[in-house]
């Protein structure tokens, strides 16, 4: 049995920090119903990679990463009777995730206490840009619109990312995005073990900003102290020596060689003795300062072989190491099989794809048949059905009004 | 009331991925009772910025901005006195969170056999590079020795991080270990949740190379769909523009104005009308294809104005934008004052001093007062005495045998 098995998740999402909040939610076990507008649904459907079809039917392969074990129902809720759907879909839920605005909800008539009237017992999360003004703290720039490049760049991320004295690094993945739905979710997962031990329902709030603060790890004690901002250091360590990527014959590999005894190792794996003597490279301190001509000697030696003989000897010689993978090696490592990393999925249009899997490993989780990602209102009258009950013909007089 | 008062957490725990994971949880209203070896107490302790007092006492910017809300309890777990009162604790706790390579605890006699049935209700998490080969999958790695750098390259996020084109560049947080510590912390409350409902206590198994592939987007399935690996694309995004960061006067800027609307409102801003009906910038795609030369106008335009001129010019005509954040700007900007997400913490040695707040915000939660990180063993004789009923001397006699 899966943690969240059995609670039962309302998404009005799009994109990427909702869909990735609830992902986490539906990995664990949550039945999640991802309501979509009728028509056009989530815009991520729209998002390359595209694959299309001999009948020229199309699927996101963007859309597909994000959705898989999730139910999608269109509902159309600027329409009266969308609205009231809605809420009865509430009433029978647990959570209602969105990642607008704020306010956007409140806009068509479903505010916070509209929904808590349907159903006390909800948990109303909320992700966006600057946060909900009324939940966790008023934001100057709570209207604006929020992009993850925003989020990295005023979170204070890209700022220290990126070669040394180099312009800011925007992360390759949208981390922006991703760290604010995994918060989200754990603050969900929070209120619901709050709400089961009989406290009271709280609202959970997540600015994508405050996500990407969050993770800047030492960042901000170290401005604190030093009065001044720290900047991008590139991929060596800026207090240990050698701690950075090299370049070899096929690629990067990564050695973290930092202590005395890791150190030794690596000499001994080059084959170098003599730089343990050598009074440049004689403590970590000395590292450090030489680092320029021992990053030199190194690289030297790891560009005349290949990631996988580099990695081979200094493994054997126990100094820490790793390549440097592109993502086909990542899905292609026995690591990444052994740990199910990598899902295989089903696709109605875009056929077998591979999506990473979940990295949180449960002992007593039964292994959980995972479905693909839903095609656009592909369990609206399963779930009009099941959750209210309504009849074949009521779920086609909806579709008919474009309200389904 | 938090959602995690009463729930007690023992930790194991070194550096970052457990301490960061304990983190959540303290600030979610666990208590966490971190577990140091005595004398030397978790590394971190040691590592920059370090700040020296007037007696000559040290305390680490490091260790603090990971470890308040706290409780530091030393205990020598290789004496047998010191697993008994180990596992006195395990007793009287919800949740044991170690990161440390599997095994470790197993070697000093302490294997989930025994602290299970200590405490069979007990929630037993480990973090660690390559995972619990007994629980979530046995990776051939498993052995190793882990660093953030090398969860980030061999996880695949630093083969798509960097300038376009160039080599592989690490994220300048350690959001290897950050990512598994969040994900470990998802994985303990989802099985307090389950814990809570009276189902089956699973153990929680996150290995850091795993949480790096669970946050890479969607490079997988781009990958899995196109038959190539991604490589680094810098700031740009690769199918819309202008989205991008930009030098100004002081610093840089990012806008993300890929849509028409945005497009247009972009246009006006900077008073270059004209560059909406030019053939090469006059869909997202031409906009693509001629990056180069369409990054050449805008920036041309940024570079003349400061940040704080862009930014308020921009928003006035609704183009999304934002400004590149040093560390010492997300300290000072009123967003981040308004949202909480700089706490000051009164420490014993360092004084006052500025970490990151918590971006999980909870509507019902009352402020919580923020305890500063413990020194070294600074709880070891209150936890003894509340928790095992020991007395001042008892307490005296262990501190004697350098067991506590």
């Amino acid at each position: 049995m899966q943690p969240l098995q059995g609670i039962r998740v309302i998404a009005c999402e799009h994109v990427l920090a909702g869909p990735y909040c609830t992902l986490l939610l539906a990995d664990m076990g949550a039945e999640v119903i991802k309501i979509e507008p009728p028509g056009t649904g989530d815009h991520a459907r729209g998002n390359p990679p595209i694959v299309e079809n001999e009948r020229g039917e199309r699927e996101s392969g963007y859309f597909i990463s994000l959705n898989r074990n999730k139910k999608s129902l269109t509902l159309n809720l600027k329409h009266p009777r969308g609205k009231e759907i809605f809420l009865g879909l509430i009433r029978k839920a647990d959570v209602l995730v969105s990642n607008f605005r704020p306010g956007t909800l409140a806009k068509l008539g479903l505010d916070d206490a509209t929904l808590r009237q349907a159903n006390p017992r909800l948990i109303i999360a909320n992700i966006s840009g600057f946060g909900d003004p009324e939940v966790g703290g008023k934001s100057p720039y709570w209207q604006r619109p929020c992009f993850d490049i925003i989020a990295q760049a005023m979170g204070g991320l890209m700022g220290i990312t990126g070669p040394a004295g180099g312009p800011p690094t925007r992360v390759g993945a949208s981390i922006g995005d991703i760290a604010a739905g995994m918060f989200a979710a754990l603050g969900i997962i929070a209120a619901l073990f709050a709400r089961e031990r009989g406290d009271a329902v709280p609202q959970v709030d997540v600015a994508m900003v405050d996500a990407v603060t969050a993770i800047l790890e030492n960042a901000i004690i170290r401005c604190s102290i030093a009065g001044k901002s720290p900047g991008p250091v590139g991929n060596q360590h800026p207090s240990i020596a050698p701690f950075d990527s090299f370049a070899c014959k096929d690629g990067y590999v990564v050695i973290a060689g930092g202590n005395e005894r890791t150190w030794q190792n690596l000499c001994r794996a080059m084959n170098r003795e003599d730089l343990m003597n050598d009074a440049r490279f004689a403590t970590n301190a000395d590292r450090v300062t030489n680092y320029p001509q021992l990053k030199a000697i190194i690289e030297a030696w790891t560009r005349e072989r290949t990631k996988a003989e580099i990695i081979e000897l200094l493994v054997r010689y126990d100094c820490p190491v790793g390549p440097v993978n592109t993502v086909e090696e990542v899905i292609n490592d026995p690591h990444t099989l052994a740990r199910q990393m990598v899902l295989e999925l089903d696709q109605p249009v875009a056929g077998r794809v591979k999506v990473a899997g979940s990295p949180v490993k449960f002992s007593s989780a039964a292994w959980r048949a995972v479905s693909p990602a839903p095609l656009l209102g592909q369990n609206t009258g399963e779930v009009l059905q099941d959750l209210l009950g309504m009849g074949e013909q009521e779920i086609q007089e909806l579709r008919m009004a474009g309200i389904v």
